[in-house]
């Protein structure tokens, strides 16, 4: 059986001796640190809703390459119903934990790198495609969690990785030996980072012929002697530490982001899936970052339907939902979000098989989608702040709510429509602070404008992707520029 | 053999006795008329491109009915993937016409009241949907174009049918015979009707028990007696009459409405597929609707593929392409076209079966598609005529450029970058304003705001179909309002 | 006194003989041309608004050089009240006329030439700015209207004036003569050009020091010899010469833009402002731009309040106005177009006195002004089509609202609310289509659009004028990169 | 001499003996706490600039009442220019400050009361005025800082005050005694309120007849017994807690919101400004609000003008400044920026003088600029988290930057274009957090959407204020539902 639970998930991380620092110091046990357990939390759900019969379907799968039943987060995409799937799955997430959930790196990165593999082999008769094949039974069959792992320091961004004045600036390897390699360099923003068991590291971008030392794709658990890991800042991240959790507004959940520095690490020759070959270091990144932009279709809508469910209790609470100009708001808000959720189906609908095997999105339409996640979720942000009132950004702590002498006078002039509504207000307008000012903003807007590339990379694709000269030639048919011979009927 | 070619369609509406009339006169020879022609031609695109072998797979398939090739637009949708197929014949057609053609609303009408008649026949014993069939298998087997039809005149938008000053607001049975009934009223609004060799006339919103008169379905041919056509005129429409064809922008295609007077029209029983049943009108109205609001993310695409290349090659000969924003604003047109047809797509592919065993799309998505079209297809435009440069409202018209004094100062003064761009651009300039603001506008933008309902219907089906609690219940399970049954781990 | 009324104005132009071409024909008696007819009526109400003693203040003033009554058209800004006023009395004249009036370019060259020829004599010690001192008192006296000219017809895009294979793409003096210079090159977009009784020519862009032949300023009146005007079409423009004059939609007024030609064209010295200085062609180019982006705050509201006030009415004989949604449409068209006039108050009320006395706007602020101006009517039209329904583009022709027969049954289903109905939603709809699609769209959006420059052309002066070193000096200060020496308390 | 110093301002702070609680703990020292002292810092920067020669004009005035020099935030204005001074004068100390500094609701206060007393004396014989100006004098001749006091808690938003189950949830008058009144109720959002030495308190809304208890006006000082203070929390507002102020991203400076508890506070009648006159609750509040609406097109201009700077340097610092699309958003954010500041000066130079002689500024106008503000500062905020890059979300903590081991490489890996970047580009980065989701954007954001109303309540305003049926006067004209008389020539 291939599926841990999600307790067996969380008991599987506290034996990990990470290198982990935060706030300046060193993290030992990083389960139970306030700060970091919720998106521990999140991840686990990744776990837990496999666990339920009524979501069996979308969360499991059984497995290509061993006929098990897997999680479908280590899952390849056998059918464009897989892809759609995958963005359903990823909704279903965000709904659950309204927050980054991790996982999805992972799963796109295997994706990614599964049919590339292949398609180097067939190129330069190397073996990657066997090995990472071999590496990914290891991981469904451990239901493990990887962190796909591409955003390089990057330096100086006017220069590629071979020109930089400091050439770590791009994770490179800098020894090769008999057993294996040994590489240096930092990968930035990584998403879930300690909450996983393994790295699966590529190349950020497009690479040169001399670039060979940066063309690199690997595999390695994360407690890799030689890797240290920096905790990242999230808006509003100490009230974790809170003794009340209503100022977190999401109790359970969070996300993570962390700084992976790759001090000299060796990497055995087992676990190496390029090595060199700089003229599929693009193929690479773009199938990886097509597969995420796909992605945000999926969970940015989850969270997106958290948002305005509360924005929905937020003006019940008030007593104000009736007023058509509420409603109104509100449907808005649906509508952009349904409008990401329909990016996100297209380019999983319009998918093709690949050399491999397994289906990739419409790269397209997935930067498509990307590229209004870059917009949407910020309006819809605007709008819920619109809906909250001034009192999401006023409203005292909840240390005074609960004090014995101001206390109810607190509560008295908080209360809103009907009873009870004073700690209900208090516990949506801090899950609405959450999403749009804090540590859920990190995750619902920054990372939606600059997870899986930022919004520029999209429209170069975008503009690399249309067909502009075939445009053009229709217009030109249809204003007799050229002529139209379909036209041959009296 | 089921096809008919483009000649052949063209052919079947000239001997056609049909009461036409526009700019107040009585239109004999329609087919020849050079206001209504390009009508026609667009509409026989839909035969012609059925013709050509690339085209085959898209345009054509094997009837549920009869088991012969027919034409898609007879089609009942047998799979998502046939859905999704409407979109992308739609996307072509618009793409080779530029324009609306027309044969769209039938289609979307035979899917609903196929699946409608079957669902009334199983509540109330009727056999409407064994009359539609077999009036389907006729259309199909003589591949006819056949006008769906709903929009009535509606007097004072305030009031239900059956409170109108006018009984005859909203078309209404006036008198039921023995052999059939006879109908009065009139269709506003009806894209290609005297293009069409049938009409299918839907009521056109939901009606109350004791409005029966007015929940009535039924089929005639178009040369029926009783039935006046009214030519509705559009931007720019008279150009189509001058010697020189440039200046109309799109030479060979145009879109058509026409309002409908039912002037006591008799349809015998055998045509009639609901009478009455005023508990199916809603759901009648909102699965045609649904299906059109579908067809637009295919159309207007196509269309907007037609402005997009009309702006790229405008900019080519003014020599300004290079330029960073240029790229960028045409890249932004394409990321708004994508969209829409991510929708298209996407409310295709989350299609279902209907009892009656055809496919209905995604209704939510149906409306999300359709809402963006009522405002992407505006900012596509007005991108275009930004990078038009005031030429496009400026220029002088297609005798000036044929002057033999005056002609080669407009042309000296109208060359632009590299040779013969003085023609290249008039004709270019000319199809920007056609689909902006002349003839082409009517369907690129208003009748993208309007038709298959104006933008408030979709926002109020939208309202409809979100399940806003089960939003507030995600929400409040997340900021602890709702206990969250899920975390159950240590 | 200086003041001409309405029918003198009319006049003064039959007696013009103007070499001027339409439709491939020379037209000889053009101010009862009914395509040109309504252009002079909108001109004509800058006369009769300045008679009526209601909009005194607002349309005549004491002018600077001879301290007569003058129209306001004529004047020279004397302060920052002057500037606000002028857009005020652009609002009014688009309100009244629902188009554009084509007086502005006029006003707008005088100021700039006024305060540009200052300071090219006080740099060259030329008798620039005293030659059009004459010039304009007797433009003033005569209460003329003059054409401000800038548009050139520039080849390639990419190309300086002197680098263009054909160096007429910018107009320019082909001889100097010792009583004066002969100039040749075209001028495109010319609005209202043949209402006019004189022409200012200025350069239409930045010259480097060898391109003195195209640093020409200059006057001449419209008749003079060698000068050929060609009437651009615009969209629906043939629609003037059918009886009925419902389907204009703007029953009396329109908007005339025309290429106007130099073949050739002898101008005397006392008539030339500016020769060879070409370091002062940007300064005359930003100036004359800025007012008249200053002036698109006025006139374009004015339109904006005319097009708001059809939606209304159209809703209200819809019966829909109380609808919320409907209401709130309005309101943010309003919004948008009460933004624009505050852009075109702002740039006034900052404006500067020049070196020559009279007053400059704010730059930066106009800039802005006109980039709104690019954008928002667009958002409005796109509104104003939403609240008119589709009848807009559906609505039969006059004719057939006339027709013995037809007619009853055409007006019966046009009828909406209350009685009348149908001919004011047939005359509203007619608006609102001249307005978003029709010959008023052509001044309403595309002019909107491009008119005083493109919008990526305001973009440039914004980038210019912003002063971003300073912003980044205030936020280095903010976050600690440099000292802020005010935290001085402790 | 009537000005106090910046570090008089903050002694005179430290006196005061205040019921503040923050955190369920009451405060002592307010004025040195980390959370509170950067909110005094703000507006000591109000007593700061007026010190300073350079903004001598901007931030000081001749007094109206005694002919003293008085710092503008006390100062009744005289005149268009006073207003657009205003606004100039807040976007320098948003500028300067980069977050709310507090003492503007103070001025629009005393400007909105003294014109309504002036009004209601007027009417009812009461001397209202009189006091008021007593009051006043007092204010300047002291240079005190007054908040300005409005919203009421409110309770069930759908009933007005007088229905509420707990009539307190409106601030009302208790008892009426022979010395003066005693007041039960709760303001929420006070900006500033334990930074000020006064508070002047108005009705939230309009009042009918019978609600004469809430239609209450006065003045109290802040540390008048019966008022509870407790403290809002804001996001990220504990970071101020750290020891290294980096991660504050605003070193200095930063808001303030209580939440104002009147629990039965005496108020003496020669402090009372209104009592029971409920037809003037309107006007004040309207004037209030006019004022404030002003106010936001410039403190959150200059704020805007911040978050500019820290946008363009971080681009710098990135190394990426040049590229094309990122000079074009830093243009996008400035033009947006600019037009709010257009609003703000639009609505001040289109002033009015009241019956009072103060200076009113144009009503809709004012409602115009706020409803802008409501949107653009959201868009320039999402622009500015585009052009900074997903660090903004996943840098480490300054305690990390500064460790001996692994500061080193954490500041090697956040290197960009140039030496010392890391450093630099942490401190924008985190002034970039601040203002787009830390506490900076409480103010920047949130209050950009709620102070001084909610967008919702500048529609409605909107709404009454523009004359829709002239609007609709002119249409029917124009189209020729009504007759055009203007049009009186041949």
């Amino acid at each position: 059986m291939s599926l841990k639970t999600a307790q067996e998930y969380i008991d599987s991380l506290r034996t990990r001796k990470l290198n982990l620092y935060m706030f300046g110091e060193k993290v030992d046990n990083y389960v139970d640190n306030p700060i970091i357990r919720p998106s521990i939390n999140a991840m686990a759900m990744t776990y837990k809703l496999a666990e339920e019969p009524e979501y069996e379907d979308l969360m499991t799968v059984t497995s290509s390459l061993t006929g098990e039943k897997i999680n479908r987060f280590t899952h390849l995409h056998q059918s464009t119903t897989d892809l759609m799937n995958k963005v359903k799955m990823q909704r279903l997430l965000g709904q659950k934990t309204g927050c980054c959930f991790q996982r999805c790196v992972g799963m796109d990165a295997f994706n990614a790198v599964f049919s590339t593999t292949f398609e180097i082999d067939a190129k330069y008769g190397t073996n990657y495609h066997e090995r990472f094949t071999k590496y990914l039974i290891y991981v469904q069959q451990n239901d493990l969690v990887v962190d796909g792992c591409m955003t390089d320091a990057r330096g100086d961004r006017s220069k590629s990785p071979g020109q930089q004045p400091d050439p770590d600036a791009y994770l490179r390897v800098v020894e090769r030996r008999e057993d294996g390699i040994v590489v240096r360099g930092c990968k930035l923003h990584q998403t879930g980072m300690v909450n996983s068991h393994e790295i699966l590291v590529m190349p950020n971008n497009s690479m040169k012929n001399d670039e060979k030392d940066w063309a690199v794709c690997f595999a390695v658990p994360t407690e890799t002697p030689g890797i240290i890991y920096v905790y990242g800042r999230q808006s509003s991240d100490t009230r974790k530490l809170e003794a009340n959790k209503i100022d977190t507004g999401n109790i359970n959940f969070g996300g993570q982001e962390i700084m992976t520095i790759f001090d000299d690490v060796f990497v055995p020759w087992e676990r190496v899936f390029m090595n060199g070959e700089t003229d599929f270091s693009t193929m690479l990144v773009e199938r990886f970052a097509g597969y995420h932009r796909q992605s945000y279709g999926g969970c940015k809508v989850g969270t997106g339907d958290t948002l305005i469910g509360a924005a929905k209790a937020i003006t019940d609470y008030n007593g104000v939902y009736k007023a058509s100009h509420v409603k109104d708001k509100i449907v808005e808000m649906c509508h952009l979000n349904e409008t990401l959720y329909a990016c996100g189906i297209a380019c999983s609908a319009e998918g093709r098989k690949t050399q491999s095997g397994n289906y990739m999105i419409d790269l397209l339409l997935a930067n498509i989608c990307k590229q209004n996640v870059t917009r949407f979720p910020y309006e819809i942000a605007r709008i819920a702040q619109d809906l909250a009132g001034g009192l999401l950004v006023t409203l005292p702590s909840a240390e005074d709510f609960d004090h014995p002498e101001i206390g109810p006078l607190v509560k008295k002039y908080t209360q809103a429509a009907g009873d009870n509504t004073s700690e209900k207000r208090q516990r949506l307008l801090r899950l609405i602070e959450n999403i749009t000012m804090g540590c859920g903003a990190v995750a619902y807007l920054t990372e939606s404008m600059h997870g899986a590339g930022s919004p520029q990379a999209q429209r170069i694709m975008i503009s690399r992707l249309v067909d502009l000269e075939h445009k053009k030639e229709l217009a030109e048919k249809i204003c007799g520029i050229q002529e139209n011979s379909d036209i041959n009927w009296k």
